[in-house]
């Protein structure tokens, strides 16, 4: 079969790999029907992660079951199923408390963008769809497979409530998919902090209800500007840098929570500015696992349409340029189908 | 009147100092029942706080009012009242969420190891027994007005819950008043950190089930050695170093919460870690306000009693001594009386 292989910063290809098959008896094998590019693949694509060697490179996925292994009962094959960016047996403890990405037995996906994935922890990991759904849903099923559980996780871990105010920092694909949540979970107020104006576009549609185009210390001045001058009740920060983090901690109200979800990147916490915030902070990868099946049914009812993040659909085969448009920013969110 | 000042780390004198007055119609005048030393108190006697010029000391009171200003109408002259370190006029926004602390018009109390003393928004900063309690009661209300407020506030913020597993990181007075608000709010298990006989005696006394006397990286194995290799719920830090804040974290679950009231010096959170570990944190000067009414009626039902952290009972004459006792580890907290 085919699928990406990373050789270099900027360099990937679309080559022949080994045919994924069970190896252990937890496994599944599926045939991907689409999988995508995150913003944390381009990490590595623009050297800000060493690559060592030529790796397969992707974690988001959906796919019909080709094979599972003795152990595999939940799903067969022939099934639309959606998974995550972290398998998990969903039986220990630390997926018992619902955080699947904690999982004892918790490998991170990472070679998704291929024809066929093998799915570790396939039994706790997939959840397939009480039908093959129509086409129309396969981009919003991927999405909930990464961005959207992950934005879904940050309103979460900021502790969104009915009736609050929440900021959304960072335009990505995750940030977008945060605004979704925030308005889902309830949220009053929406602020979304953007300065593109295609994703502004998109947060207003998502539900966004304010844009904040200022960063650093003047995005903290107008998000106060925003809530009397106390701070937002949850944050969503979705970027992962030491700016994003500062911004995130200093627009939220004392007793009002963070959610982080970008992954951190030489990011510092000042103790003693936290402890004087009074600021709640939670963060991680997403137990997307924990959100699947009310995220499913969201999406196949139409309730929420996160697939819009995809900007950009392209044959796999050309996976990297996939890349390149959105290191170049002309896309949000590249979908790729075999 | 008489009260404490420091002159120079070491240095604690007791001297005359200008009688409090009412300044603002917000004001009261307490006459000082009980006061006493704090931990935070030897970081400037330690001189590890600079000392620039001479002041007065002391944050922890209880009293009797003496006198009110013109807008002072929920607490009348001979009552008996407890306070906080911090002064809230309880009506702003960030009091009306439950963080008192950080008060629009919060003020810091350092005068208090004196004589009498101003209490600036005191309608919304002191709470009135319902009788003027008897003398065994004075130590535990006193405890009330910050120690136990802040071991509350620990396990409010590292959300004990019923049945769960919490550690206490620090075994000074807010760490064993930890112990008892863990028990309060239905820890099943709760496990202290000391290495001292006789503040483990007491941790015990107060409803710890488990003493780990290991620290750093040997005290988080143990605490993982004793919560089946998953670790606590919660953790409540209540040291305000860069070892106990790291032994806090990694002492937690996935998913579970650190509550930090330690005030931190050079405490630095590596955001990858704290992203990895899924762990919650919310600190800060405890906002003691909201809790007064609650702990004062636990005080005076005689079901927790905290004012056993007091070891060391000296008239306010000889504060210098309760300092003293202190910083030698002779006592664990040195109660005063004028």
């Amino acid at each position: 079969m085919r699928g990406a292989v990373i050789h270099a910063p900027g360099d990937v290809r679309f080559e022949e790999r080994d045919d994924p098959k069970i190896i252990e008896p937890t496994d599944a094998v599926i045939r991907t029907v689409a999988t995508c590019v995150c913003g944390s693949d381009l990490w590595p694509y623009r050297g800000i992660e060493a690559v060592d060697e030529p790796h397969p490179m992707g974690h988001e996925y959906v796919g019909i079951v080709e094979e599972v292994g003795a152990e595999v009962t939940s799903v067969t094959p022939g099934q639309f199923v959606v998974g995550s960016f972290a398998t998990s047996d969903n039986t220990c403890p630390n997926c018992r408390a619902g955080y699947q990405s904690s999982c004892l037995r918790r490998e991170f996906m990472t070679t998704c963008q291929a024809e066929y994935v093998r799915i570790p922890q396939a039994q706790g990991t997939l959840v397939a769809t009480p039908d093959r759904p129509a086409g129309e849903f396969v981009p919003s099923l991927l999405a909930v497979s990464d961005v959207m559980g992950t934005g879904w996780y940050a309103a979460v871990a900021a502790e969104v409530r009915p009736g609050s105010t929440a900021v959304v920092v960072g335009d990505g694909a995750v940030g977008l998919c945060g605004v979704i949540a925030a308005r889902e979970l309830g949220a009053e107020r929406i602020i979304a902090v953007s300065r593109h104006e295609p994703r502004q576009k998109l947060a207003l549609e998502f539900g966004a209800t304010d844009i904040v185009t200022e960063r650093g210390e003047e995005g903290v001045a107008r998000v106060k500007e925003l809530t009397g001058g106390i701070g937002a009740d949850s944050v969503l920060e979705c970027v992962g840098t030491q700016e994003a983090m500062r911004q995130a901690l200093r627009s939220t109200r004392p007793g009002g929570n963070v959610g982080f979800v970008g992954v951190p990147h030489d990011v510092r916490i000042d103790g003693e500015e936290l402890f004087f915030s009074h600021v709640g902070l939670r963060g991680g990868p997403a137990p997307v696992r924990r959100f699947l099946p009310n995220l499913i049914d969201r999406v196949l009812t139409g309730r929420i349409n996160p697939g819009r993040v995809f900007d950009l659909t392209l044959p796999l085969e050309q996976v990297a340029e996939g890349y390149r448009a959105m290191d170049e920013r002309r896309a949000i969110k590249a979908l790729l189908t075999p």
